[in-house]
């Protein structure tokens, strides 16, 4: 055996060993689950429009877009894409990345530099703490929500430019971030607040424009916008949205955006599609809180700001097994254990959704409530298992 | 004016003045250009069949995956295409990304770590680079294909687990790299080789089976192999090629393939009737070397390993303005220009594409052979600007 061997044999034992490891299920797509993992809270992923405008895409630009978009890459379709979010959101630019990962690696790397204090919450999603740890910036993580250390760390920031990383959802936990406070803040030592609407965009807001649209900070200039189109949006990739300068400069100092691929047409032709069929049912996203408040009552936890409803269990297997149950009886949900999580607690994720039709969303909540009874240990209902964060993985 | 409107102000001053600011150009999907600008070398992307499986895919499946992989994002598409990528290529196990960068930052990350040390060719790509970065590993940046730097690097390595990375056909410059030697030098030390094959597959080996195939040393326990599904694959996404134990191993522990929204099916499916198409067609690789020696002679510069023609021009507004004249008589090429660039050196980049018809390509080759003539000033054939790396933005 070499050591390479041994060493991923060793890591795999430790994983086995604390409940840890996890193994790929593909799923068919004919299979007839209730699938409350996904993250296509409004169903337009699947929505016939939504489907056909990606399908004529393949059809009619071919399979991918070839190169990188300052290469050949840009098609009218992403343009026409950027556009439609910008306008949407209320912001004065978009740009558009393959992933959301691209997305934040670039808004980041892009601003940040040696020269530059980055101040991140502790609970922010992988790809905002894989950038800000690429942009080589000064890095100070404080508690999650906490607008007086944000304060007090832009206050010791001695000229340097800042950027401060939340999101408006927060991806596992389902929280909101106090985002007027935050921008008061960013705003008087003229730092840049980078905010993650991954779970916002589509969700909350007028028609589902977002949460900072709700706020009213769609078009402050301290304020930076990040999205996924694979979420509610129903497809694939991610966005920066802020000003025609911002836009400017990540197309050219954005390494994330300029070595690669560009998003496929059908990708970007299929959040198009979603994007212009939610700005026709604007009334679609209220009922995902309309479910996710009858969700949150029947399994008897605290409502979620979003779509993400976090039920925390007592261990890694226990949240595996009840996961396991709930697929048993055709419901699939989300099980997130460390490294997934920002405080070491493994806890299923519920994701409502308001593409099923009523039986099917009776029978989930029916299945659900029996499996979350089950729960032998009791729930650490608000514990926060210290400070283990993504930054310390 | 804030702090950063004038920082982002002063940096677009900066690149105007350089000749290096860069604008997105939207192509349409009729426009009549002969594109040698894009990686589709095989045609592969357009191919009826290829078009007809993605567009297939998304009505099947919808716009996107929905979630993770390991949360229900993993689609029997998924699990079909890295059967086929891991046998075409002779490897045990595949695993596939949403983007090329996404795959060579797993792999590295998740390899890589404060107790490991990285020896880096100088040329690779910038998602090799950035995934090195954030690895927090111990960095050794060597000459570019200096197999006696890589041996000497790890001779010194002291005991730590070592990474060696490289690329099979570099992406900008077109060479290759001495893989058989590289080999030999990590297998000595026990170090892994990390070898992205971004510009081999599809082009080099028996059947486009890659570099790594051709020399023997597909394998090979010393050699893990990174690829992409946008290049002669014609689609999205990208893969991480060797043992079941490094593919478990990534699935657990690979932060950009854990924390991101699995590639969407109508790409993975792209992907596989591309890969399809290439079984079916085991001559067609070869056709890139006929025409690539064709339009080497006919510019008077050194033939390419692969399907990569990179012919370094004076400055980069030169560069750029023979671009403007190509395009001006039908024809895209890349230009690329710093930070793009292993070398300082800006140049025309052309890639060989089988599948344009005798006079489209007779017609391109023409167009230019006349606007490389049409340099006022000497090129720097084969001259290197010094030490400016990747490595050092």
């Amino acid at each position: 055996m070499s050591t390479w061997a041994d060493w991923l044999a060793a890591q795999r034992t430790a994983r086995e060993a604390a409940g840890l490891q996890r193994v790929l299920r593909p799923r068919a797509a004919d299979d007839d689950l209730i699938d409350l993992a996904n993250n296509d809270y409004l169903g337009l992923g699947g929505h016939p429009a939504v489907r056909r405008s990606a399908a004529d895409a393949a059809l009619r630009w071919g399979a991918g877009a070839g190169a990188s978009r300052l290469v050949t890459g840009t098609t009218t379709l992403h343009a026409e894409l950027e556009r439609e979010l910008a306008g949407f959101t209320g912001r004065e630019a978009a740009l558009v990345f393959s992933t959301g990962y691209h997305a934040n690696l670039s808004a980041v790397t892009a601003l940040a530099d040696r020269d530059t204090l980055i101040v991140s919450d502790a609970h922010v999603h992988a790809s905002l703490i894989d950038a800000a740890r690429l942009s080589r910036a000064a890095i100070r993580v404080v508690a999650h929500n906490d607008v007086a250390a944000v304060r007090a760390e832009l206050a010791a920031a001695g000229g340097r430019r800042a950027l401060v990383l939340t999101e408006s959802v927060f991806s596992v936990l389902g929280d909101t971030a106090p985002l007027v406070e935050l921008t008061e803040v960013c705003a008087a030592r003229d730092a840049l607040l980078v905010v993650d609407e991954a779970h916002g965009l589509g969700v909350l807001g007028d028609g589902g424009r977002g949460v900072l649209h709700r706020l009213g900070l769609h078009d402050h200039p301290h304020v930076v916008m990040t999205a996924t189109l694979s979420k509610s949006l129903g497809a694939m990739g991610g966005a920066v949205l802020g000003s025609a300068a911002l836009v400017d400069h990540l197309v050219n100092r954005a390494r994330p955006f300029i070595f690669d691929t560009a998003l496929a047409p059908a990708a970007a032709a299929g959040a198009l599609a979603a994007l212009r069929v939610l700005r026709g049912a604007p009334d679609l996203p209220a009922r995902i809180h309309e479910r996710g408040a009858e969700l949150a009552g029947r399994l008897g936890v605290p409502r979620s700001a979003g779509a993400v409803l976090s039920v925390p269990m007592p261990s890694p297997r226990r949240a595996v097994a009840a996961q396991a149950e709930a697929l048993a009886a055709g419901v699939r949900v989300g099980c997130f254990r460390p490294p997934s999580v920002p405080d070491g607690i493994s806890r299923l994720r519920i994701t409502t959704h308001v593409g099923l039709d009523e039986a099917r969303w009776a029978r989930a909540i029916e299945v659900l409530a029996r499996v979350i009874a089950d729960r032998a240990e009791p729930a650490p209902w608000g514990a926060r298992g210290g400070q283990i964060t993504g930054y310390q993985q």
